[in-house]
């Protein structure tokens, strides 16, 4: 049942539902005396929220979040930082009728079978707005990090069949169009495709890609919890996600020891080894290896559409169903923002976590 | 640094080094009561265990597993389950040239950079052998998860470019050819596959396919717990893995929701709800949702090959290399019984846990 | 830092300081289908909040509950319960001079030591307002035990020099008095004691004992996680607890064998073992033996005195001070509830591990 | 289920019964570069192992250590440590008889209860050797602190009645007696006494104190993990442990606060805070104070004692029993080193989390 808890030193527990009273996060084991305010939090939260355009949702939320606890005169205390966002646009409709059915692709058949009933209203725990709790933990993450000169550049890769073309990439592009892709031209295809599957009463996946600069050398644990292992966690514990890639992912199962295989050479003025190469996406034996942090998360479609569907309700009759309300035809854009931050919460717990890896430096330390 | 246990309730902690005294694991919280001996461990150790063919290491070791504590007049009595295997063949070579380097693809810098120095034998404690201990622990939850009726497959999918045809599929086969495919005929091509690669002195990868049947629906625990996240964390937290998916993986990205949406129908005589298709791999929401749970690990290239490639020294110069010694050209058939072992383990906890989801069956359980 | 969250699967996790916007908890892996409301909670806040008499800090706090999540339809769902307490009086006074120096006997110094700086309002995170999270949490793992026939009897058993004669004990008592103590003639000698005190401008401690009824046989983890060793964790994570004691406690000490053991004799219609004596207290080898589970709690005199003393400054100067303000001259009696609070918490999550003890209870379980 | 592992960051798991193959530990997170080797750990489990004088078991152990993992070249590698203390004299009885009944004051009936049947020989998992685990653990974290400086004092504080007497206090005299009394003259009184207790087929128990110096300011997290909280869990997860006090313990209860604070003055050439007394034992707030950490366990008497008592059997039948066989009529100085290693592990993990804390010491440390 304790699910609600993710890292080990740096700790975020989130909680709240859909159409509850609000959404909430409690971090605990964020260092003391990182300047923070509920800006740094914010700017983070805008990328996600709801009605940015035709893709997502009209359901109206302004996602505002309110800082409860663990700043004081503007620095983190040490203490937990509680965080939560106010739901303002809960009570909008009659749930009776999507009480009494199992929508296909959602959780509502296994929550009853787990739990006896469930909070129907709007998905309940398993609504996305779950993540806006991880959101703002991992607004305070990047900015932490950010100090250490580590950066991270996420976006959307591709939008159902439309993909981005590396050779149009442009960094500056991703903020500039609601789809999130360095490439506006891939962009405005996948915005025609968009609209063609909203006629359609349709939906679709995409895959995100996320980039990590700056790491120091040997972040993770080996064995179980391997950088990898704990990112992979990390991004399948994200509702929608049904793939993850490090690396070149499924491209090695048909490449070679001599093409996977990324080369060493000494580079730098600190004449320190580098790879030539980075099919290893950063890693080797589960521990960072200098090279940028390379992951691809797939996005399943967004199960709620239009179009009717079959399946049964809960007294056990076969039945039909359209599903109306408010829903976003793509997830993926509102996705990037989370994949981005829970990729910083599991680093900044590796990071903390692999001080303590030397005697020398821990005697240092405490000198 | 402490990277070595996994799980909540069934927790495994494992050791050792490919050249040190012995490999082990310690099970603790497996439940009292289950009939266990050695051969029940040993069985599933045989089926990753080197020498089996011309396309594993020729190390010579039996793998031979010792029960060293909690099992008592046959059965296990709850307290922890240490097991050991003792290294036979550890004293080969000397190693002190390959001390000097950093071999492209392990985790020799990494190692280097994270704890000042390392242990160079065979890998060391990032060796292969490491999967000793999940393969024994994993045995015993396997045969635990049996006695309800949960049962495993699992093979190789792909060996290089060579994948398995499903309308050959047949798996009985599995254990009939020394790659693990349930497909005779693949398994020839992928054989002459390897031949040329070990000619070639280079090595491959490929996709290892598992499928869980009988879970009761509801495993697995919202948000961070999903039995998705934990089984991603297992997954990757297997060295050389570089790819996970769910049900249909990056599949779903360019799918809909209407084709990726599985309709649920009242069947059985039961007349509970059925999925009519299982894009989802067998879980909706982070819990399982009665189909068969599937999963695939792509898995990298051995990184150990023979023929030259370029590397730094610990000196900091550019050199060539070649690695000699006793290596797999491909690790994916052994690494079969692995990936078994770390989704029954994930399964089992989650089963366990599961348990106190529901009020009114917790006081019925205590009457 | 993580040190805010407690429990394995019945999970808590606090935050807020004494004179933030609030103190909150979130309570995670609460079992599903528990009918809970504000109600249920707040009676058990009463028993802890300030201004109840003269012996409790005049600070005017009503400690009204906010269930924020978790509960639907008057049932917990099985989802994190996030519930939170708004201070309403924090804005009370200048805390300049207090934050200029360290109080013995307070946190102040480690505090600034560890993080470099501290909220200094009211002690902050330090405060005792930080345990109304506990009692919260704790009054729905006590709801939840009395479901299964457990329950609770705790009280003040002595305030400074002032004990309770258990000749005279009365159970009904210990909610008449407002030291919560099961003996009227022991309350009014202690009342005086403690105007004497407030007189002197100075605070004194005391005991609790805390028994547990009804519970199982077989409860805690053996080793590490005995039923001792999880309560004694509880207990002295509440602040100013500096002794605890499980049945005789330190008196084992001048005991013998023959004095000590409890012997067993087949007793009830059940012709089960029972023990003709306690001194265990409940517990053997870390699991609850069937007979009573009795602790003690020794308390520390309230540290916030109004006479003079002596400490530094943080310009490394030696001055006297003396601390006005709002303080109880004894905190026994509040923190009553916050022992119940703990020990309940404890014992809900050794129930749910216990669950998984014996393979042929989890077969039965799933069948 | 799972109660053998202890630690967040340096993380024991022990395993192993008194009548089984061996007994074990594996120390996963030791920081790499510690110098260790077997004699480092053997020279603690010699404090600890029997037949060292006629107050001790006459059962012949060696209790020689072997390190499995972990170390290479005289050095630990940040891997898991495992190490294994083989039983050696295990095969001395016939246990039909004990395994029919259940003994007074031991763990036999909770066991049965909760697992459905016990290994009966020689307390099986609840033996006293189970410690050897934590005090080969303990030797390694002790090498490790006493490299900054930490260093423990332990010592028997009372047998029975026989308590030391302050003004006779003589550290060197600790190891010169076989009940490890820093006072010959009490530990002369101490054996008559036992002496006494032995012809009378009893056994008694007492009190052991330790106290930790140089310690850093600021060790333990606030709230659940703080220091006293952890070494209460640690000490009270021993077997016999009944009470635990940090500073004056349950003295606090009749002490008042002017009595009990302790004032700060600044003091030495770095002018540094420091109390001019010790009441509260080292710790304010759950972080150390820089006074020295001083805490009392005690310790009940060994429960096999040869006298007749009166129990029940399997059968469920009363009958009168007299164990016989090889029993300590007194387990407080086999257990002191017991004490000293668990506060040794409790205190390095504390030490471990404790460096992230800061923000800025945490970039200075990555620079």
């Amino acid at each position: 049942m304790a699910g609600s808890t993710f890292g080990k030193l740096f700790k975020i527990t989130t909680w709240g539902e859909s159409h509850g009273k609000g959404i909430g996060v409690v971090v605990d084991g964020c260092p003391a005396g990182l300047p923070l305010c509920e800006d740094d939090i914010q700017v983070f939260l805008n990328r996600r929220k709801p009605g940015q355009s035709k893709f997502t949702t009209p359901r109206k939320e302004s996602d505002t979040v309110e800082i409860l606890s663990g700043v004081f005169e503007g620095k983190t205390t040490g203490t937990p930082i509680s965080m939560v966002v106010w739901n303002e646009n809960q009570k909008s409709k009659d749930y009776s009728e999507i009480a009494s059915y199992y929508r296909p692709g959602h959780a509502d058949y296994p929550f009853d079978e787990k739990y006896g009933f469930r909070d129907y209203r709007g998905g309940g725990r398993s609504s996305g707005r779950e993540t806006i709790g991880r959101v703002a933990a991992g607004a305070i993450a990047i900015k932490l990090l950010k100090q250490m000169g580590i950066s991270f550049l996420t976006y959307s890769e591709s939008i159902g069949p439309v993909c981005i073309d590396k050779s149009r990439f442009d960094a500056e592009e991703i903020l500039n169009n609601k789809l999130y892709m360095p490439d506006a031209t891939a962009a405005s295809e996948a915005e025609l495709y968009l609209e063609k599957l909203i006629k359609e009463k349709n939906s679709c996946g995409g895959i995100i890609y996320c980039e990590v600069n700056g790491l120091p050398v040997g972040l993770g644990e080996p064995v179980f919890d391997k950088i990898d292992a704990n990112l992979a966690k990390a991004m399948f514990s994200i509702g929608s996600v049904k793939g993850f890639e490090i690396g070149d992912g499924f491209g090695v199962a048909t490449a070679t020891g001599l093409s996977n295989n990324d080369s060493f050479v000494m580079a730098g003025a600190s004449r320190k080894p580098i790879k030539t190469s980075n099919h290893s996406g950063g890693t080797l034996g589960g521990l960072t290896d200098g090279a940028p942090l390379t992951m691809r998360v797939a996005i399943k479609p967004t199960p709620s559409i239009a179009a009717p569907q079959h399946t049964v309700n809960k007294s056990g009759e076969d039945i039909d169903i359209e599903i109306h309300g408010r829903h976003d035809p793509i997830i993926v854009p509102r996705a990037v923002v989370v994949v981005e931050a829970m990729a910083a919460i599991t680093i900044l717990d590796a990071l903390l976590e692999n001080m303590s890896s030397r005697v020398n430096r821990i005697v240092e330390f405490y000198k």
